[in-house]
């Protein structure tokens, strides 16, 4: 295909994986090619709640191979849409032990039960377990909660957590409209991509979103010429840097760490200017507090980046 | 005064304690009365930016005593104003070396020198150091950092730090409109502040707010029949609990917890609804990830709760 | 009393606190004497069993005025003798929630029932509860699980915890023959100790020893022209330093710098000698794993030392 | 073979891992058999000092198949004899940043200076750098700092970091004399290992042991019939348990409810008998606090619990 000509493909994968690694590619695609993915939901299920994979967490659809990626490269990933592929969503019903003090966890109830959701209209409406918050509705807000690319040096690490090459992030932020950079370690990049929320709360605290089948429509793309150590991103209004590690104290140097290097390559920045600005003008999100790495998000706003 | 007369204090203290504690009240007020303070500045600088404290760090005006308040009560703090009492702020410049990865740490410059911003005409703006950033001009956002009660127990602790009973919390979320509401553990309450901010970036990462002089208007009240164990406050769009604690995941169990438990208290919710609400619609904030202790603040949308 | 002449006082207190701080004298002492301190137990009751103080966890026998002590100078506290005072020593019985995993604290037992231990003979030996352990019997190993200077800058902080200038450490090395230097911030220094264990395992992981009244014999002088950041110590096998704080990682931070600069400091070592020796030869004992601020402690072996 | 017979094989592997998978099994051993393995060190220098490996740390030997080890199984790992297998072994010079307090890090010199030691003659003696150490002189106590079985639901983890699998543990208590049992998640459990240590102080302060070839001779066999979560082992003295995670906290917590759940397992304890013996006779070990998961280590004495 000639430069400037997109395609787009439509991937819908018959097998999954629970790790992110250098498995055989499912798709190849090339630079700045859409693909359209169907993923099944955190549990194996796919779009008409039939569970088709039940060997690990978080399958994820891929690997996709991206044309001219090589280690050292960085893979932009548009996200274009989100789309839940049916109306059923699940989560688990109360805060997981470890979000709350020690002594209060011993109140929790048992965390087996499903709650159920009914995922339609723009909203997320609780059908199940009757509680006081009745049909209690929320906006839907979708995204992937585990995405990546392979890691390096041969690792196959499993999508119940995250590291630099990206992983079970559970970052509410990841909506369509959103870029998000991942570090190239492999040929091809190779890009998984699952685990659909319909929505989240900040930190992923019941150990859940609103888990869902979805349609992903993603833009995938080759960077050359950029070197990033964790993963960043952008929206309309910030750019972003993602943080993976226990405990969030660890996630916060991390991302922090890697804004300031950001600012510092991109507007000539020296620390100086990093501390007046990221002290007074920074923020951050709590992406997930449940997964096995934290995850943290540090991000500068972009009316701010203009002035300068 | 009558029930229903609100009167309104004046108060500029002349000697600050860099403890929260039990000192001997320097004003007393009445149930629900509105005082106004002058607070100094972190380094002990006044609205002329002389120095009349040296002593330890963020020295607060008070104890303000408030008649009625008795241990087990609850004190609610509104900020009814915040306004800077001079024209200049100071800050560190650059990021404080456990907010970044540790080999990192080693490339930041020498810490001693400061910053120095204009604060006028809603904006600040930087004077000094000369960086790329030029005269950056962010909006005014003040508040106070460091606001507590006596600690129960006897305690006096330094306002370097922050516990249950407030201190040195340093969010930037505390701003005029809010309520804060604090355990009351001593007759009177004892309530400090001080430590005024011109704004302030998530988390406190260079290790200061834009210091400065600042007038506070605050409304004190005494709510009887009210147990909490942590700060927790509203403003017009949340209620929200604040975690004092070191790492950061034990302040975000703290505050948690607490939300948790205001939850099932004020709305009658279970263990089950509490986790499909939270899990699905918690926010959090980053206080700060520079004192001894951090502070993290977890939020529930009104517009949620009224729904209930 | 003329310099060389060592006397020794007997300080039986009637009135006891719940916090280290700059209360009132109880006692003082000459520079190098030695006092025998009786003290009640963790939950204040005396040696006849008889409860003598509820207003606070840990009551501490003292201060006690060292004369000559000043700001910046340090207090070397010599364990003489540690001996219970009755025979009878109270447990938490269970696993403390924060000792184990999240999801495994759901299933420890109610925590407010106490074990009872018979102490005598050299053995501490369960008397109830009744367990698969029957009548366990192990060797008796007492010391201060709370002692402390008087903090800097005003503070009294709650004997739950502890900080540079000691407090509830809880930490099994603090036995007979060892010697602890504390940081003196006011005049006189302040000694404060108590909370005596019959024994404990390393990281109070039940969240007590076998608690238990008991008389010190202590001897205390003072230090002049040193400098310490932590409290430092040394018996006969090993000098240490120990650190204070949340998570364990900043504790091991704390006693490792403090014992960096130690052995720069006695031994004139640079950096590369520090990172040889200590990475090589260093140890370090778990004090507790409890309390607010947990302990670590930072061991060097004498004989190594002597070597150089 | 025919039952009762044990073999002793020798591995001398040319091609290496520098993550623990599922790799095609280099060797292949029966259940109960010897096996005498070269590693080469951390850096991939075998017995001649000669660069044999160079993508990845710690490059393993392996991995061995053990016949009749399946899911579910633990593999018992009998280290025999641990033999460095040339005369020189390099360290680090250095203490780790994130070791030391973050202000005290920028004071660190660089880390890239490696340190040459003679080892032999039973001990370790620094040859460079010149320092006020001289020619300090430790005793030899070889072990390996990295082994462990393939991880399950197909990961492949980076010889950097541990888990529940083994790992990158660097705890010196893994000398001869010691025995390690590993969950098996895979057939033939698939045994790595590697990164010979001559000696290292607790928690690997300078991120580095005396680096070393070794021969290690070690027995390998399969345990039916046991369920265990996390590493266990036994030497002369203790039975222990290890916690791969960070920070320090959480290994505790992995380490502490392991052991708690084989004392119940082992001696049919209930929770009231494990926390008064843990709570009174536990000891802790720090493995290393440099790793990306950090090392910690639970042991009860085994002459405690022979009087159960």
């Amino acid at each position: 295909m000639g430069a400037g000509i997109v395609a787009t493909h439509h991937f819908s994968p018959t097998r999954f994986y629970s790790t992110i690694g250098s498995h055989d590619p499912q798709v190849r695609i090339g630079d700045g090619h859409t693909v359209i993915v169907d993923c099944i939901d955190a549990w194996g299920q796919d779009a008409r709640v039939r569970k088709v994979h039940n060997t690990g967490p978080n399958p994820m659809s891929g690997p996709i191979f991206v044309e001219g990626a090589r280690p050292g490269d960085v893979l932009s990933v548009e996200w274009l849409r989100i789309t839940p592929s049916r109306e059923i969503g699940f989560t688990r019903n109360s805060l997981a032990p470890n979000t709350v003090d020690p002594e209060y966890a011993a109140q929790l109830p048992n965390r087996a039960a499903k709650g159920r959701w009914r995922v339609a209209d723009g909203r997320c409406v609780i059908q199940s377990p009757k509680t006081r918050l009745g049909k209690l509705a929320l906006p839907i807000a979708p995204f992937c909660g585990c995405f990546g690319v392979a890691p390096a040096g041969g690792e196959a690490i499993s999508t119940a957590t995250s590291g630099r090459f990206g992983g079970n992030m559970d970052y509410n932020g990841f909506q369509a409209g959103s870029t998000v950079y991942l570090p190239v370690s492999v040929d091809g990049a190779l890009f998984h991509l699952g685990d659909g929320h319909a929505r989240q709360g900040d930190g992923e605290m019941s150990g859940t979103g609103i888990e869902i089948s979805v349609q992903a429509e993603v833009r995938l793309s080759v960077v050359k010429d950029w070197q990033i150590g964790w993963p960043r991103g952008e929206d309309a209004d910030y750019i972003f840097t993602v943080g993976n590690a226990r405990p969030l104290d660890q996630a916060v140097q991390h991302c922090t760490t890697e804004m300031s290097t950001w600012l510092i390559e991109r507007h000539g920045l020296d620390h100086y200017a990093v501390g007046l600005l990221m002290g007074q003008a920074v923020k951050y999100d709590l992406g997930n507090m449940y997964d096995p790495a934290y995850t943290m998000v540090c991000k500068m706003p972009k009316a701010i980046l203009a002035t300068l």
